[in-house]
Parts: structure tokens; C-alpha cells; sequence
């Protein structure tokens, strides 16, 4: 952690201008778009001379101040509005107020102290991830600024939240687009030594947060666990890419018959395995540790047949550059699955591919069915939760999609 | 209702065929397409004398068999698929199985009987509506084909759900573009003489299903109110386009504080106020008739201020014609209902336009807020609810979006 003498300055009043070139649109800035990037900015000397994530004031073409930003110029996104121009100073309180109004919201929506705290430019901290476990929070600081300023930052999220332990993960891939190290560690208190249990529509989740991936546990598929949980009642599930039991738990908790969780990762199904153990649902549950793809084609030679049937892989196609391969795996993904359904049974198709949009995705899928040779008819299109709102001018950028088809 | 003399041909052995153009593509129609357009089909005297409804085996150029349609030379969809070359005849039978897949899905969706039950292609009836009202089942015919079969239709129906009454209405735009009338009418039981209780989301509302919109009340917001009352508890609740009650009551359920139903429709407000009494919520219901951009401008000068604020509108842009002018109205009124919207609370913006795109509508709304001077996060993105499942290669026909915004 920066000691306070290397902190930078954060009083509107004294701080740095940057420029936005000739012809640039500021325009969008004015109207509320969060970002500039590299080939908008006028990238003098003093300008490269300011240390990643330092606070300025972006001024337009004819010097007109724009809003206060924090700067990194080894980042495409060369500027990141944080606030209005004459907001305080970025200081402790400064976080404490965006802490509260993101606290607010989850309060409202949740009943335990378990979701997304804060996501990124939605909730004002442009960059930066806080994930709430009870008493942990996990925090990614993906923007340089919040790096330098993660002292004030830590101090008011136990103030405002209560939290008494913060881990610091810095596992995020954007992070390296910053500039910045991957070396996670513990900000405040004392690590948990055991994975945490996390309740979630009923079930229960192990998340080991100094292990595990990004911040130990995925909040956003809240919602589409729970649709699914609702359709599952009675039913014999498959929960392929399971990880630490997502989709396979939320339906032993709503009644499900039966769940075998896939995964490649024999650290998440272990943690699932005790998430099963901790709801007292173990003789519903069982593992299998392997390749999804693999074993697809395995149980579609054994004639497998489930009631549910849930995908929800990594990211297929998590750039431009990989959206055709990750569209045709998507949609054989598709076809190796809808064959292990049961007739009128449900198939739930998820993607959290950035490159790949809606429409996109749901082609592939309604396209691997038809190729299974099957009737399919789409009940429901999920996104990611409320706890990961979306900046209004960053709106095409949800990733997350769930498509649940009745087979 | 027809005698059964004058019943169309329902045996595949023995019915016309009809062929599709050469060069046209039959592949699409093979992969489950549900639609051949008039300018595809090769409109012989022998097909012109169809009568409007009349089933027929639809022939590829080659003479080859694609599928059992429904032939209407009168409409520009003028083949519609109803099953495969060799399904058994179209009769009571046959209805009731499509009856019993769809009901297997609502059961598990709904734990009382009040859904769609029968969503036109997707539940495999195609261009028919089938509203349940528990033992009202409310039958929009908006194809000629069920229409000829409306009596086989109508005794499934009761077979399969057990309703003793089955009302149809002939309210349907789609109607007339097939040649049919607009006489409703009571096709199986009694006509309930008062409006009908439903329950949902814990709201009661009242339905008028002799003489209300369509088939009386709107099932596909659903999940919409019930995210939007989740948001609403405490809260001081303003639900603009109300009709019979549909967002504000399902808040009054979940705990808010008050609610102010709009409507341009004093027997749909009335309706509102009867629902809210048989709830035992009346002294936190209030009502005002008008025009919801003149009440909205009103109340922008008198100040007024709400914790959550709701526009449920009808389409503004029902058609591509209508779209640019149906954007407009859909931005003005986002403006015109942010400065209602309290600090931190919540506007719910609703779009049941065909031709306003997610993207379009999105944008319009964001705008329209921008303008208002707001700042606002995207917190969810609903749809239709589940009883309204799309067929796969119609659906980007999804025509209801929500969006939840914090403001």
C-alpha cells in the first residue's frame, strides 16, 4: 500500500489539465460518456509525465473544463470521468458517498449481505470491482487511479459497509491493459483460512476468495439460477461448467430430483461438493470431472437423458477477433446438448461473451438445436443481475446472456 | 360456430397440396421456419379456390412435402405450418395435445391458473391467442384456420384444462389481415356477468373479458411488475399508463407506500380502483383520468416528486412507418418522467412496440433522460414473461421491453 506522501493530488483546485484534441467529440463527454481515448487526447509531455491513474481536470479544444479524470497514458482509455469539475476533493468521504448510494441499491434488492457492491463506471468507480462475501469484500482495482488510491477506498468501504476483512484480487485481464501487476493480497484484516459459505436463492455456495477465480464466486447468474431452480423442481438436472455448483445447487435447493455438476476444475467441484454437503442435498448430488465437450459426446453414446439442462462455458469469443470460432462453439455446444434433454424438457444456453451480442449468440443456439434435430421454443432471456447495472453510455457492453429453451 | 358438415378436410391423406415457387427457399420452411409469404407460393386457380383456413400439404418446386399448412390465399402470410406431412388429423385430439404441452409448461411456471396459456407458433397454433382466466379460458382466433376449427379447438380446450367457459374475441388487429371479422362472442359456458379476480404477484386485478382490451388484462409484464414492486417497498409510487392497475398494484402487494394510477381510460381506473379495494389497499391507491403527457407536464410544474415512477404506454411505433415518430414519443416521455423520479429512486420505461428494437428503444429512453438533466444506471432489461415463449426462428419478434433505471 502507498504510504500518504505518494498519494496523489486530489483537490480539483490544484489539479493537472489534460486536452481533448481539435475535432474530437466532447460533445459525448458533456452527455455523459465516461471515457476518452488514447487518439482523443492532446498527449504532450506534461501529459505523459503525469503517474498512471493521476487525477486532472479534462478541459475540450478551446480549454473549456470538461470534467475531473483520472489518467493513465499506458491505457487505451486514456481518461476515465469520475466526476463533475468542481466535485471535492477524491478523498475517503468521496468514496464513503459512492459506497452508500451502491450500498443502497443492494440493500433494496437483496436480503443478505452477499451480491456485486460496486460495479465499475454503473456505480461511479470507473474500473474497479467490489464483490461483498458477508463480512469480506473482494475488491479488483482494474484502473490505475483506483491502484493509487486504494487506501481511501478500503478505509471507507469498512466504514460504510461494516466489512472487516479486504482482499485485494488482482487477477483481472484488464489490469495488464493498465499497467498494472497481478499481485493480490489482503488489504484490511485477516483472510478468511476456509472457503466462505454464500447464500443464493436458497442454496448454498463455498467461495474460496484468496483461490479462486476473479473474485471467488459469480453474483451475476443470481437471476438465471433462480428462473431455472424454478423450472427444475422434481427434475433431473445436468449442470455442465459448473464451476463451484451455479446452476446444479440453485435447483437441489428448489426441489430438483437430482444434479451432476461437470467441470474441468476439480478445486470448484470439491467446493461444490461442500456447498451440496452444507445444504444437506449430498445424496442429490454428484460430480464429474472432465472435459464438457467430451463429456457431451460420452453421455450422448451412453443415450443420457436429463429434465434440465444447463452450458454456461467461459467466454467463447471474448473479443472481436474470436467471434467466429466462439459463434461455432456456442452453437456445437448447442448440438451435443439438446440431445440429452428429455422431450419437454429445458435447455439453458448461457454466454458471457462480450463480442458476442444477443442476437448473435441466440442464432448459433437455436441453430446447434435445429441441427440435433430438435423443436425448440425460447422461454426466457436473462442478463446479468441488478447488482451489475449498466452505465447508460456503456449499455451494449452487458456480456452476460442466458437463453432458456423448452426442448 | 361452424356444423361440422362444413369442417375443412383435417385427413393429410386426403387434402390439397400446394407448392411453393421455384427458387424460393423451401430450406427455411425444412429447418422449421413457420411461414411461406404469398410471394413464395404459386397461387393457382386450384389454390385462389381454397377456402381461407383450409389445410393443406405444402410441396417444395420439386413436389416434394415440406409440411401439413394452413393455406389463406387473403393474407400475406399465406401458409402457415401447423405440423408435419404425416400428422394424424387436425382434430380434437390433436388440439388437446398441443393444449397438454402447453399447460404442463404454465403449470410449472404458475401456482395459480391465470397465465397465456397458448402463445400463437410457439406453443404450436399458429396466429392463436389463448388467455386463462382460472375457469374463463379467452380465445383470440386471429388465423382463419382456427377459426374454421374453432369447434374441435374450443372442446380440447375444456378437455385439456377443465374451464367451463370459453369467450372469443375478436379484438385482434391480425384479423383483419386475414379477412376475418370482429365479433366476439361466447363460444362454450356463460359469459361471466362481472369483471373477474386475478391474482398476481400477490396484487388482485380485476378483468373485464367481455369488454376490456384484447382478452381483458395484460399477462406478459409479469415479472416486470414483480421486479419493479421489489424496488417499490416504502415507496411513493407514480404508474403512468396504468390500465386496470397493472404496475401499481403489484407495488401496493409488495409493501409500498402509496400508488397514483394514470389513465386516459375512466372504466379501466375504475377497474384499478376495484382491484386495490379487494386487495384492502384503497387508502394507498389513488387514481387521476388524463392524458399521461399532460399529467406528466402537470406534475412537473407542481414539483411533484416519486420514489418509483412507471411508463407502461401503448406502441407508439406498432409498425416501421410509425418508428422515428414512435422514438420521439418514447425519448419525450423519458424526459418528461426523470424530474418526477426522487434522488436514488427508480423509472421503469416500457416498450411493447414491434418495430422499436431493444437498441432503439434503449437509446431513446437514455436520451430522453439526459435531456431531462438525470443521471441514471441501467439496472435491468425484461422481457414478456414466459408464458409468451417465442418460437426460435421468430424471435426477434419479442415485442415488450422494460427497462429499470435508478435515476
Amino acid at each position: 500500500m502507498q504510504s500518504n506522501d505518494t498519494l496523489p493530488a486530489t483537490d480539483p483546485a490544484t489539479l493537472p489539465t489534460v486536452r481533448m484534441k481539435p475535432k474530437t467529440d466532447a460533445r459525448r463527454i458533456r452527455h455523459g460518456f465516461p471515457w476518452v481515448y488514447a487518439n482523443e487526447m492532446v498527449t504532450d509531455r506534461r501529459t505523459k509525465a503525469l503517474a498512471p491513474g493521476a487525477l486532472a481536470i479534462l478541459e475540450d479544444e478551446n480549454r473549456t473544463p470538461l470534467a475531473l479524470v483520472t489518467v493513465n497514458t499506458e491505457s487505451r482509455i486514456m481518461a476515465r470521468v469520475i466526476d463533475k469539475v468542481d466535485a471535492g476533493p477524491i478523498d475517503q468521504a468521496w468514496f464513503a458517498a459512492r459506497f452508500a448510494k451502491a450500498l443502497s441499491l443492494r440493500e433494496r434488492l437483496f436480503d443478505a449481505p452477499f451480491y456485486r457492491l460496486i460495479h465499475a463506471e454503473a456505480d461511479g468507480l470507473p474500473g474497479v470491482i467490489i464483490d461483498r462475501f458477508g463480512d469480506t469484500a473482494v475488491v479488483q482495482p482494474n484502473a490505475a487511479w483506483a491502484e493509487a488510491l486504494i487506501e481511501p477506498l478500503t478505509a471507507a468501504l469498512a466504514e460504510v459497509t461494516g466489512v472487516t476483512c479486504v482482499l485485494k484480487s488482482a487477477s483481472g485481464r484488464a489490469r495488464s491493459l493498465e499497467g498494472l501487476d497481478d499481485v493480490s493480497g489482503v488489504l484490511l484484516g485477516k483472510a478468511p483460512d476456509a472457503p466462505v459459505p454464500v447464500t443464493m436463492n436458497g442454496a448454498t455456495y463455498m467461495a474460496d476468495l484468496m483461490g479462486g477465480q476473479k473474485t471467488g464466486l459469480f453474483f451475476d447468474q443470481r437471476p438465471n439460477h433462480a428462473f431455472t431452480a424454478k423450472l427444475a423442481e422434481g427434475a433431473k438436472v445436468l449442470d455442465l461448467f459448473s464451476h463451484v455448483g451455479g446452476f446444479g445447487l440453485a435447483c437441489l435447493a428448489n426441489g430438483a430430483a437430482s444434479a451432476l455438476a461437470v467441470d474441468g476444475s476439480a478445486p470448484a467441484l470439491a467446493l461444490a461438493e461442500q456447498g451440496a454437503a452444507a445444504m444437506g442435498a449430498s445424496d442429490r448430488f454428484a460430480i464429474r470431472q472432465g472435459d464438457a465437450f467430451e463429456v457431451l459426446e460420452a453421455m450422448n453414446e451412453e443415450g443420457a437423458q436429463f429434465d434440465v439442462v444447463v452450458c454456461d462455458p467461459p467466454a467463447f469469443a471474448p473479443a472481436r477477433q474470436s467471434l467466429e470460432a466462439g459463434l461455432r462453439a456456442y452453437e456445437r455446444l448447442a448440438k451435443l446438448a439438446a440431445p440429452l434433454v428429455a422431450p419437454g424438457g429445458y435447455l439453458v444456453l448461457c454466454s458471457c461473451s462480450h463480442a458476442a451480442d444477443l442476437a448473435k449468440f441466440r442464432t448459433a443456439c437455436i441453430r446447434g438445436i435445429g441441427r440435433a434435430g430438435r423443436e425448440s421454443i425460447l422461454l426466457h432471456t436473462g442478463f446479468a443481475g441488478a447488482d451489475h447495472p449498466m452505465h447508460p453510455h456503456l449499455a451494449e457492453s452487458g456480456y452476460l446472456k442466458a437463453l432458456i429453451f423448452r426442448v
